[in-house]
């Protein structure tokens, strides 16, 4: 397939010099499941455009609007779709235990792949283009994504060492759009031989470890009374981040810790949107960025947000950082814009997706300018952070292919279908 | 006109013995500029159901989707379009001084009627039936609201007293969508003489008074060291509440002044994007709640949120509430949309637009169920308030006429038009 978008704005959130190179106006070509030209388009270029191909299969006028990288929901559990809007305003303990881990543990595989395709549609439509999931069932959550075409990177949390080594080993190159990590649920849901058995896998593969990381103050006071130390400088300990990796949430953490993320390369991955709903805290996004602690975007899963938007999940880094430090100064939309694409590409092992290049996948989203939360055009990169919504993704490329565009799905089962098979497995779990 | 929607959800919006009225299938008829039949459709309803029309100009299928009240954005600065995304990330002060006030001192009264006319399409998305606007030239504003078909209260922020009995006189009955309500811009802009003379014409006409309170700490203390009370015991002194009215923001308030507004029938409206992105605080919604203070929401302007979108404020809302609270359980979602529309209706003095009941107006929306962030159906307002957004908006009524449908504006302008208008005052007065 060749693809040619045309008359775009163009915002391939490269970066020269420390600074996002300036948006264009020009067209980007794709030839299967890759970018095959980004630039000027015919008029301005001239001779040095590149060879066309012999015809287009597709040629798109993007009217003046933008092209740009996907966005990457750094941590998900896709699967907790049933659990939405099931059990919120209710105290955090009394939400897993009463009202989340009683209808978990009836969920089945087969389950679970139709709840993970119904969070993909929701993905879509945020223009989010590749997901850092961890849920129950990493088998059927696989065969979910690759169905749907979106691109997954799973992270373990199984109780078991052999049974992530098994899935490290088989799920990895499954297909191209579906990748597998080590990883654990969390410390404080781990024996301490588990978290051991992890480290060693992480030598023996020499590979990074993600795990949920000091998402509320309880989890890290009694991680220190478990083990004496506070959670990241524990996992540490254990050689568990030798080859990188890192944290979902991380609010609660020391400034020792943040050197330490620093030192071996892990990504704090945020998630605002759930840290708030829980109440669990606002994490220190300001001292990650001061420290040069890269940072990366996820909504966590559908339970605790209750939503998987992207432009919520942005609004609330930069926003949420402005309250805690009281400085309206705090962490530039610009930051936040890079964590959501390219940092978050960099977290997930996906370096081929983190922005517009030839070569690169073709993971890419158009947004509607010409709405009215976009005008005038002060600043697109500002808009995008404080005035973006769902309402301005025109559409959704995922590894050249178009899965969604002006509100239709192109992803092999009609919406209708799988929100019918949502609402059965609700009606049988949930009742 | 006889509009027929039917196959719906419909939250009315009503209370029954304290709790909101269940969600129930059935049909909604409006004639003209009222509702005239909510209720079961034909085949439940049977003889009990009210005559038809001689002939329906039209039968909408809600297709099992939502209709209810539209929201209400209780304190907005449409005209602030222009300067979105022109001054982010940079201190309050700088903020306002550096960018914002040159820019303002040049827009004319035409200006300002092209970019609320561009606010209005951006309410319009996000299923805002009427706004509470604040800005520089009220006879334009209602020029631009009424030309569009959109319901707007504006609010005094004059510094003349005779200038703004002269409006009250002059815009209130314009026509059936505007009305104008007595105000100042803030006590930390208004000399004791302006304040005075306006809660003179508050006892004059027995009218509530609205205004910019208790932001920020800063303005506070100054209010203080200028008065020697808090803003709201002060004003208060001054007998401007008689009769009602209320605050913008409210960030900073004591016991003291929440019981002054309990006592006084004030409106607490909150904003809670704008006292985030500026940094400003976290207002103390749990307990106005705990008091029997009413909150309504609003967005403040677009150049310090810097959206029109009531699904970010709703979600901010509870959200902020459960970080300040550190309680997970703090502000119900019910309460919320309660605020989003019941209430912010109540304090705009438009009680016709409340709930969905025969002879109300006909200001409603209609709410995409059949999208992925709504799925499955656990519970509806829960959905609304913590994963809804605008891309669920299917359409929009304002006063019986339908001004958005499904991605397409009908108030009579292009929005092509609108969008360049901005762009060229952004060429003259920004650069």
């Amino acid at each position: 397939m060749n693809i040619r978008f045309y008359n775009a704005r163009i915002l391939t959130m490269e970066e020269q010099g420390g600074q996002l190179r300036e948006i264009f106006l020009g067209e980007i070509w794709v030839k299967d499941d890759k970018i095959s030209y980004v630039g000027k388009g015919a008029e301005e270029q001239g001779a040095g455009m590149p060879e066309r191909p012999a015809r287009w299969d597709r040629e798109i006028d993007c009217k003046g609007n933008l092209l740009m990288p996907g966005f990457k929901d750094a941590h998900t559990h896709s699967g907790m779709t049933l659990l939405r809007s099931l059990a919120d305003d209710m105290p955090l303990h009394d939400w897993l235990n009463k009202q989340i881990f009683p209808v978990e543990a009836k969920m089945t595989g087969e389950d679970i792949y139709e709840l993970s395709r119904l969070a993909v549609l929701e993905y879509l439509t945020s223009g989010i283009t590749a997901v850092f999931d961890m849920y129950l069932t990493p088998e059927t959550i696989a065969d979910a994504f690759d169905n749907m075409g979106m691109r997954c990177v799973q992270v373990a949390a199984s109780q078991s060492a052999s049974q992530t080594q098994e899935r490290y080993v088989r799920l990895n190159g499954k297909s191209p759009l579906q990748s597998f990590m080590l990883g654990v649920h969390a410390e404080y849901t781990s024996s301490r031989e588990l978290l051991e058995a992890i480290a060693d896998l992480a030598h023996q593969y020499k590979a990074p470890v993600f795990t949920h990381l000091s998402e509320t103050r309880q989890e890290v006071e009694e991680c220190k009374q478990r083990h004496g130390m506070t959670p990241i400088a524990f996992l540490d300990s254990l050689g568990m981040f030798d080859y990188g990796g890192g944290g979902y949430h991380c609010v609660f953490v020391t400034p020792e810790e943040i050197a330490v993320m620093k030192e071996k390369g892990l990504y704090a991955v945020t998630n605002p949107g759930s840290n708030t709903k829980l109440a669990s805290g606002i994490a220190p996004i300001g001292d990650f960025l001061k420290a040069g602690v890269r940072v990366a975007i996820g909504t966590d899963g559908p339970a605790s947000n209750n939503c998987l938007d992207m432009f919520r999940e942005m609004f609330l880094v930069t926003g949420l950082a402005k309250l805690r430090e009281m400085d309206a100064a705090a962490v530039d939309a610009r930051e936040v814009l890079k964590m959501a694409t390219v940092n978050g590409s960099l977290a997930m092992g996906l370096p081929d997706t983190d922005v517009l290049a030839p070569g690169k996948a073709a993971d890419m989203i158009l947004i509607d300018l010409n709405q009215p939360n976009m005008r005038p055009l002060n600043n697109i990169v500002k808009n995008l952070v404080y005035s973006g919504s769902k309402q301005n993704v025109i559409m959704t490329m995922i590894n050249g292919a178009i899965l969604y565009e002006k509100g239709i799905f192109h992803t092999g089962t009609a919406p209708e279908e799988i929100y019918e098979k949502a609402e059965q497995i609700r009606r049988r779990l949930i009742g």
